[in-house]
Order: C-alpha cells, then structure tokens, then sequence
C-alpha cells in the first residue's frame, strides 16, 4: 500500500494544476488518470478545435486576401494533415504536462481510480492511502434522447475531431460555444451548415447583441440558423439523415450528410465510489463546496466542473490553485466573478463579467458604454471591411461590471477586463495606464474617457 | 483676433488628444496643423507601416499555409493595391479624429502656426489669443550626412511608404525599431534586405537576448546583418548604389538598389516661434518640464517627443492626458516606468519596464524569470515550429520591473504587464486571475509560479 499526502482523480486541467502545484509545495501527490493526461480540454476540446480553428482562420484568410493586396490563385484545406496537425500539438503540450509534474515528483498512475473512502484509493488492484483527496472527473458530452438518434448514427464533439473527410452538409444541433466553434470550422472549409437551437439565440450566456451579431455574420457567409426550434426527430433517408423539427410558426425537416450534436456537458460523478464519500450535494444534483472548493467532508476537495458552477478549463485550473492553496492553510477565495468566456469563431466573442440579460433580470440598474471596433487603429488596419463591438457594463459609481468584446483578438484582451472586474475597478481608470500604440486593446482606453 | 482658452499647435497624437480632452471638459480649443491631421503616426508612421505589415504578414503566411495543413499555389503581393489600400485606412481613421474634434467644438485651423508669445499666436496673418499653449510639434526624420549620401539618392520611411515597385535588393541602415518594420516588411516581400547598424545590436533600447533572436530568425530568412558598422560613403555604380562600410574587422562595400535611411528621429523646435517663449532646456537642448508636462512658463505645455524622453506615439497620448488634466486642475503625474515599447516585426517584439541591460548598468539586483512562449498550448497550437520568449525581470521583493516577449501577439499582452509594472505589483499576484484558456496571455499565469 503506497501512502501519499494528496491524490488526484483526474489528470484534466483541474487535476494536473493541483498535481503541480502540491508536487512543487513539497507534498507527496499521486495522479490518476484513466484515459489520457490533459484531460477533455487537451485531448478532444480547447486544445485540438483552436488548432483546427487556426488552420480554417488561415483557409479563410487566403480567400479574403485580395482585400489586403494579396492575390492567390488557389488553396486547398487537407483535412488528414490538419488532423495529424492537431495530434502533434496534443502530444507536443501533453509531454510538457508530463514533464511539469515528474519535475515535481507527482507520482502518475494510468487507470481506473476507485474511492473506497476519503482515505483510500483502489485502482488495478492497488490500495493507495492519502492524507486529503482532489475529486477532478471534469464532465462528458450530454446526448438527450430523440427518437431516430441512435439509429442514423451523429457525431459528438469527439467524432467532429476525428473526422478526416469533408462533408457536403453538417447539421449542428446546440448553438452554443462549442457548436459555434464546430460551425465556424466546418463553414470556413466550404460545408453547407445549418444550425438547429432551442433557445432565442445562439451563445446562451454571452452577451445578445453580440450573439446576434455573431449570427448575422455566419449567417452572411451561408451558416443558416432554426432558432426557437426543437427538433423530433430522426430519420435515415438512403444516404442523408432527416432531422424533423418544429417550432412556433413552423414544422418540418432538414436534411443533412452529417449531424453534429452539441447540447452540453454534465459533471462526472459515477462510476468511481464518489457515492462513498457521502458529500453534501446542491438542489442541482451536484457537488456543494465552500469558497475553498471544499465539499462537506473536511480534507475532500471537487475542482474542475463538479459543482456545477462554470463548465471552463480556466476555472478549473483557478479552482485546483484555490483548492491547493487551502490544503497548505494557504489564503484565497474562489471568486467566480471574472470568469472570461471566449468563443474561438472568427471574429472571436469574448466576455466577462455581467451582461445586460442578468442585471436586466436582476433589476440592478447600469450604463451600457459601446464603441465600434473600429475606433481602434489596429483593427482597422488588419480587419478590412470587417466591424466589431466592445460594450463595456458599469454601474453608477462607473465601476466596471461587464466587458463583451467582438473582434480579434478579444480572446487575449478579455483578461485585461477580467482583472479589472475582479479588483471592482472602475472604467475611468484605464486611462491611467499607457496602451501602445497602434494595438487593438486601446479600444479600452477609448472607452475609458465615454 | 479669435479668442481661445487653449491653443495647440500640431495634430498628433498629443495634440488631437489634447484637443479632444480639453474640448470635451468644455474648454474653447484652437488646434494648428500644417499638413495633415493624425500626423507623423498617422500619415506616415505607426498606422501605415501596421497596414503594410499586415499585408506582408499575410502574404508570408500563404508561404507556410502547407505547415497547417493548407496548400496555396500563386500568390502574388500587388504592392499597388498594398499601398492603396494603406491610404484609404488612414483616410479612415483620420475622418474618424475629425469627427471627435468637430464633436468637441474644437477649431481646426489648417496652417503653420507661428508663436508671438505664449498667448498669440499667428497662422496665415490672422492672430490667435489663448489663455493656455500646448506646443505638440513632435518630431522628424534625421539623416546624418555621409559622403555622397545626397547625390545617390535615398528613402526615408516616407519615400518607403510610398513606393509602388518591389526592388532586388535593399540596404537598411540602422536596425531600430523602425528600420526593423522595414526589414520585416521588405524581406516578407521578396526583397535581398542588408541591414548596416552602428551598435552592437539592433533594436537599440530592447532586451538584447530577444534582439539577438529576433536577428537570428531574421538572418534564418535571408537578412543579412552587419553590426557595430559604420558607413562611411556612398557612391553611385550604374543603377546601384555602392555604399562603404567599416567595422574593427573589416571594411568595404555593399552594392544595393535602394538605400533605407532609419537613422532616428529628432524633436522639431524650429521654424514656427518656439524661441520667443525662451523655455528652460534640458541638458540635451531638449525642452524641460515638469511632472505634469508644463515648461518653465506657466501655461505652456509640451506633449509629444519634445521633452526628448519618449519618442512614442502612446507616450504623447499620455503625456496630452496628463498636461490638459493639469491645465484643468485635476491630478495625475506623468509616470514614463511603465511605457511599452512594441517591434510589429513577425513575431512581435514588445517590452515594457527595465531591461537587464538596464538594471546591470544601475548596479541593481534582479531575479529573470523565464519560459518558451510554448507553455502556452494556444501559442503552440497558431505556430507551428515557431518559438518565442518571455521573460519578466523581479527584484527580492518579486516586484516586477520589466517583462519582455518574443512571440505573437507580444503586442496586445505587453500592456497587461505595464499595468503590473505601474501599479509596483509583484509576479505572483498573476496567479489570481483567470486567464481565458487556451490564450497566449497565459503565459503570464505560468510566469507567476516561477
């Protein structure tokens, strides 16, 4: 029987941040990781659909490159290498998680981890004792039941990534992040898509206007949108499927070569003895825990999607570092409150903080300062003909609650907004600061003097 | 005689910020500009060479598209339609500061101002009244005089951003920023570029390791870089021109079609009254002022290059911010610690703080921290084979005193640690945000357990 101070069940973001950091605290850490290290985000999410993306940014690049004075006479996409690409990189960052965490003496184990009990690991056989234990199962596709699914056979995130030959036509059922990001690949490559959402508008949680903004664009470049629209079911019809849907004013189908479906993650909490542990669970079904990601047993901490709060690698990794930081009778609270959200289309939607649909529905009031994009030197130099918003939410003392961004990069800029939330600053207090000049991030020091 | 409370003479950056500032706090504004507005940065500076290099960026990307699984057959860079496009973006821009004057009920008169004193000033036989001066003349090209140097002919960045046709082969002399931009521009474009610098280095002023690499990737493409070389002739040889060069080992020529001269830029104190305010100067003959960017008399203001600490364009924003608050009786100081210093070659340069040069030649003792900009699994995943660098510069207290990266989007992330180097923040205080994974910007997440 192996003893150790800390085990992880996981080896996603949450658990190898957690890994590293207690290996690099001294504590001996082991890590159980029964598929492979990097987790959902490294393997089959984050990771894999930004190199995809970048690849199908370049293909797009190519055919609006005559607007910036570059003619080409033709470019194909290839498919095979974009994907042998994408392995690479995986394997590329994976030896480097690897590698941080064998420099921290964290011991990996590669199977199925059981928990007997807070103090008690099993897994192949093998009895592993620990001091405190780090639950970080991340969460797994969420597939409803529709009648004909199974049958005419679909892709989840996981087959899109696998997937070697183009489609003619692609249905994406869920709007959402992941199914932007899906619909932004495949439509940049020449697949005719259409998009199926539940709900008003694509992007639930990010900001409406951007969203529909978003839309409108896709919609411009042959993306087509059924929103409002349910669908019920599925069909096999010779080499198509046919994807029956309905909604307020309309019913009817689609048919489609490829059906993509992109409705959600849930936490995962079964099938490795968290039952055992008998944890205090939340009206939701999922894993309470206290600011320091604590469940209701002392010493047993969820990092990682488990309590249900926000479904990102990047709050993982701040979940694993608070959760760590707590078990060393460290300081730091988990503060949920500038969780970027970033959608990886092309142009990129970036968020954080508060929208306009929550403090409407909270009926807290605010001052919604906007510009265009294009107020940024930058931009307009390397976006021709292409326009962008930047919304920035405060509240009557101009402290910044909410910054929703539209335009590239607004990935790399959204944190420069989310340190300024989380330090309730507020808006008139970037100018301040020196920008250089000419950047798209300025755009912050403009809106600053509104 | 046209009363006024503030009078600027210049159009920049300093001086339409200064306008828009100033007439948005309601203040009656005259501003002169000579030629056009935006000036020197918008005209023929920072937004053209940024619209170029864009191009040149794109046109290069279609050669290493096949590395991401993209094969483009015949691109072309049409340096016509480049170059047309560069004039309608600052076309663009500059209706765009003309609208936030004309908002600010600023008045925009179109001539060369002359100061009669620091309350008149004259342009085109009309006298002008003002209660306040701020005196934002920027700065111009300077060309040392070599033998020969007139009678072969020569481009400036001027002449350089306004050729139509691609030349065999093309001699930079000096590898600053700015003949760094050229560098990258022309050899992305097809041109044999040599590189004639006086220093050791190029990039005088930036962190000399990302210099040397930055050169290294460069000479990989084709540059050829001749250090600590001095010239001392040119000469005509049929339609090339011959120009002499020595150094400690060597001397002799290189033969070349067009000659770039970047050999700096100098403040423009003459020709329009300066010497009627008989303004206090430095020791460099340079104009002094004081923290809040006022000269000896009182209600005379300089903003942008003229003091001679910053030639940048983002240093004149700040410092026309700091001098009108000044004027309006608010606070602020002008705090030149945290001005970012960006190289837009392809990757990025940018900097911002004290450099180990720096902090060496002050006896000061540093801590350097740094990491491949490959930690960053976004950075791995849009460049392929591409590394990079960043390094942050603590003291014992962890305090960070400069950072400086090698990789891009260097550009829109360097503001991000100028905010730390500002704010006297200490390294590990990154830990606590929540950077959007996967994003470059990461890295500084990374940097901060180190």
């Amino acid at each position: 029987m192996e003893t150790f101070q800390v085990a992880i069940i996981g080896g996603g973001p949450a658990g190898y941040t957690a890994a590293e950091i207690a290996g690099k605290a001294g504590l001996r850490v082991v890590l159980f990781e029964k598929n492979k290290l990097g987790g959902v985000c490294l393997n089959e999410g984050c990771i894999p659909t930004k190199t995809l993306l970048y690849s199908a940014k370049m293909y797009n690049s190519m055919q609006s490159a005559a607007k910036y004075g570059v003619a080409v006479s033709g470019s194909v996409i290839d498919l095979k290498k974009v994907m042998s690409r994408k392995s690479k990189v995986i394997r590329k960052l994976m030896l480097g998680i690897k590698a941080k965490l064998v420099a921290q003496n964290v011991s990996i184990i590669t199977g199925e981890a059981y928990i007997k009990n807070r103090h008690t690991i099993c897994c192949e056989g093998i009895d592993y004792t620990c001091d405190a234990l780090i639950v970080c199962t991340g969460s797994e596709t969420f597939v409803p039941s529709v009648s004909g699914l199974e049958a005419v056979g679909y892709w989840t995130h996981y087959e899109a990534l696998e997937n070697t030959t183009i489609p003619q036509s692609l249905v994406v059922v869920g709007g959402g992040v992941i199914g932007m990001e899906f619909v932004s690949f495949f439509s940049s490559i020449g697949v005719q898509v259409t998009v199926i959402e539940m709900m008003g508008e694509i992007l639930g949680g990010i900001d409406c206007e951007l969203a529909a903004l978003l839309r409108a664009d896709y919609a411009k470049r042959g993306v087509k949108f059924m929103l409002s629209t349910k669908v019920t079911k599925f069909e096999k019809q010779d080499k198509l499927v046919r994807i029956y849907y309905e909604n307020e004013h309309d019913s009817g189908y689609v048919e489609t070569e490829k059906v993509l479906m992109s409705t959600g993650r849930r936490p995962v909490m079964k099938g490795f003895g968290l039952e055992n542990l008998n944890l205090e669970l939340t009206s939701r079904g999922l894993i309470q825990t206290d600011k320091h990601m604590q469940t209701s047993q002392q010493g047993v901490y969820v990092c990682g999607d488990l309590n249900g709060v926000s479904l990102l690698a990047h709050t993982a990794v701040r979940e694993a570092e608070i959760a760590v930081h707590h078990l060393l009778g460290g300081e730091g609270e988990m503060n949920y409150q500038a969780v970027p959200g970033v959608v990886y289309t092309n142009p990129e939607v970036a968020s954080v903080g508060a929208t306009e649909e929550f403090l409407e529905a909270q009926g807290l009031s605010y001052r919604s300062v906007k510009i265009p994009m294009t107020f940024s030197g930058r931009f307009v130099a390397e976006n021709e003909g292409i326009n962008g918003l930047c919304k920035v939410l405060v509240d009557n003392t101009n402290t910044i609650l909410g910054v929703h961004i539209l335009g590239n990069p607004a990935s790399e800029l959204i944190v420069l907004a989310g340190m300024m939330i989380q330090d309730h600053r507020k808006l008139p207090e970037w100018e301040r600061y020196i920008f250089p000049h000419p950047t798209v991030g300025e755009i912050f020091k403009e809106l600053s003097l509104l």
